[in-house]
């Protein structure tokens, strides 16, 4: 009796042990990918060019798919607006109609090699940034920022002011970045997070710096693409005066270093974290597109002046994508500023950053925290770390009016019940695998 | 007997006492101006046209005034330089020779309402930053930013090289700035500061912020006055490549903000710190245009790779007025980045910051320290503290090579003497005065 209990706990041992070896060595592989990855900003092009299996009746939006019936908010009014936006129907009531028919499809972000910031709505028509990685060939996109108005499509919003917005960037904003890349060679986007980090940014609530040091990249290539026109002038300023600009370049450029480790098997590390308008789901690089999901926990948020937490909804969000490869709340540390509008203290932005050590892999070589000593960013989220300590990612986040419009930003401590469904998924796979 | 001495102790207690309502009265009037000052960089003139007193044949240097024939390094040759650039001298011997019979004079920058960056010599053509402080209606100046060359009459070198690039921004640089700030009507500096100090600058040996929010302001106006003309984009290029630009900005906006507390009787407010070849010399709101000198102590350095402490030298610098207001050393703590340049890990920057509470008479309103929970910047240097303390001014300052040239970085802890001999002054001034 005693003996046979050994065995089994040998025999179990072993098993575990042969699940942790495979396990360690593909996370190795997806990491050493992951960290491997050298992303440039190539090219900005409509959605339909850029996007594979994109097609005109697609609406693409943030988090793991819900049936249409169930989108109420302003994850709901984004995708109907972009809907009017392309042509697809004349009013809410007939695209509505078309959506439920199936003859407009609703599909993930995720799935066509994009994220979106917020309700992440990408329709056909729209401008994406490009950003490939060079080593890997993996490739991922965004939408361009909106713009600072508190109501956009970002936001579940949609009326003329939102709608004559994405005309101009869908008509001066995207060409003219393009041809500026295209005459500028593109953009390599890991020396300007390098910088950024040391400039006060997190890359996702803040991107300030990294705004700043883009244009001093860009407006060389917009003179010499497009000479002092108009309608350069315009870009320059649009780029010159939003400080997140820069945000949905690192989202695209976290999609594309994410991607390079996606369908490594056994791989435990974390590849995607999205929100729908209900739920927070993530993605491994060990279970390909299977998505992992729980409802969304309250945000502990700073609101603009005479917004309370109940004139607030979750209208979805992929910006996550920032911390998935250790921007964000995982380098708070990094991000000082933020004090002010995301609340928290110098030292619980240094407790966050030095908690999420404990959930990662290792340390981006490039990407380094100043207040830290210079320590490399925690990189490489690993579901069987956040499944053995019960420490969840930090993420920050910005938050939406319910009734649509820009509301406040604030700290997300993600539910961990996605990351130990995943590791089970992941335990069973071992388990039967060869 | 014992009547006697308490009848004196008493009697001394008072007069004391006086001299430190006096003198407090006098630094709360020093202060108010210096922290109520909105600087504005109006324009870019040359020397001759914006300094008042200047003649073509005055050379401006750093520091409190040696004799012509004690400057004998970098110095020496920077000034030597300036009168071949000027056209006064064919030769060093021949400009040797004009300087020695008081031909060509050689002037403080701190008399012509200016301040140099190193040897900072400023002659009659070099443009200069003119920064207006638009309450007190104090001007400070500054020549340009010398671009990224090691080798600069900055730093003590004179050649072909070096020349070229002073006819270019006399030629282009200068004119082109000027048009610039005259049609968009000059720039607000003390916001760019405040932004600044948030991205990790403590606009003394880290300007990286600052210029690249003074480049997101100042292309427009740049386009709008030139178009995108050869010479337009060979400024664009210089303002957006050198991320010391702002280095010399941020030293006329302090001598135009020190400028507004000068000539306040028995303050003890330090206006001036400045180095020439041999001595540390500051000036006290109380004390006018009298410096109180000392032997400049060892520079805490990193220098740039193979270079050591024997390859440089001192050759002067007033860069020490971002210090004078409240930034550089004193803001240490906004500057985790430095560390890798001036030596130092994040807790000596929190130290040293800290430890200029001590020093300092207030915390400027606007410009914060993000690590420090936003506290503001120590402002308002007292002589009377440091010399009660024996705590002095820590200062982020550049190395020179000996033979010239720029050779790293590192920190000055300033020595006491010349705070003592000041306060000595400001207390004999005040026995005597009604």
């Amino acid at each position: 009796m005693v003996m046979t209990s050994a065995t089994n706990d040998q025999q179990v041992t072993t098993v575990q042990e042969l699940l942790f070896d495979k396990r360690t060595e593909a996370n190795d592989i997806s990491l050493k990918a992951m960290l491997n990855a050298d992303p440039v900003l190539i090219d900005v092009v409509p959605a339909l060019d850029a996007l594979p299996g994109m097609t005109r009746r697609t609406i693409l939006t943030s988090g793991a798919p819900l049936p249409w019936s169930a989108y109420e908010g302003g994850q709901r009014r984004a995708i109907l607006g972009a809907a009017l936006f392309e042509g697809l129907a004349d009013s809410f009531e007939e695209a509505d109609a078309r959506l439920t028919d199936g003859d407009i499809l609703v599909r993930p972000c995720h799935d066509f090699g994009c994220v979106g910031s917020v309700t992440g709505v990408t329709s056909a028509s729209m401008p994406v940034l490009v950003v490939e990685d060079k080593v890997s060939g993996s490739r991922g996109h965004c939408v361009l920022y909106e713009g600072g108005a508190r109501e956009r499509l970002t936001y579940g919003v949609w009326n003329e002011a939102v709608h004559r917005q994405l005309v101009w960037i869908k008509d001066v904003l995207g060409p003219i970045l393009s041809a500026a890349l295209r005459y500028g060679g593109g953009v390599r986007v890991s020396p300007i997070i390098r910088r950024a980090l040391g400039m006060g940014d997190d890359l996702h609530s803040r991107n300030t710096a990294a705004t700043a040091v883009l244009f001093q990249q860009l407006y060389g290539p917009i003179l010499d693409a497009e000479g002092s026109s108009g309608a350069a002038r315009e870009v320059l300023d649009f780029l010159s005066r939003n400080d997140l600009f820069f945000l949905h370049v690192a989202m695209a450029t976290g999609k594309s270093i994410a991607d390079a480790a996606v369908g490594t098997p056994h791989s435990s590390i974390v590849t995607a974290m999205a929100l729908n308008e209900r739920e927070f789901a993530i993605r491994t690089a060990g279970t390909g597109k299977r998505w992992f999901r729980a409802p969304i926990p309250p945000l502990r948020a700073k609101y603009f002046d005479g917004i309370t937490a109940e004139d607030t909804a979750f209208m979805g969000g992929e910006s996550l994508i920032t911390e998935t490869v250790g921007l964000g709340g995982l380098s708070a540390a990094a991000a000082f500023s933020l004090q002010d509008y995301s609340g928290g203290s110098a030292e619980s932005m240094v407790e966050t950053t030095l908690a999420m050590y404990g959930i990662t892999h290792t340390e981006h070589p490039q990407w380094r925290i100043p207040s830290l000593a210079f320590r490399g960013a925690p990189f490489g989220i690993d579901a069987a770390r956040v499944a053995s300590t019960s420490v969840t990612p930090r993420i920050h986040m910005g938050a939406a009016l319910r009734g649509g419009g820009h509301a406040g930003a604030g700290l997300l401590i993600a539910p961990v019940e996605p990351f130990l469904e995943a590791l089970e998924a992941l335990d069973a796979q071992a388990a039967t695998a060869p």
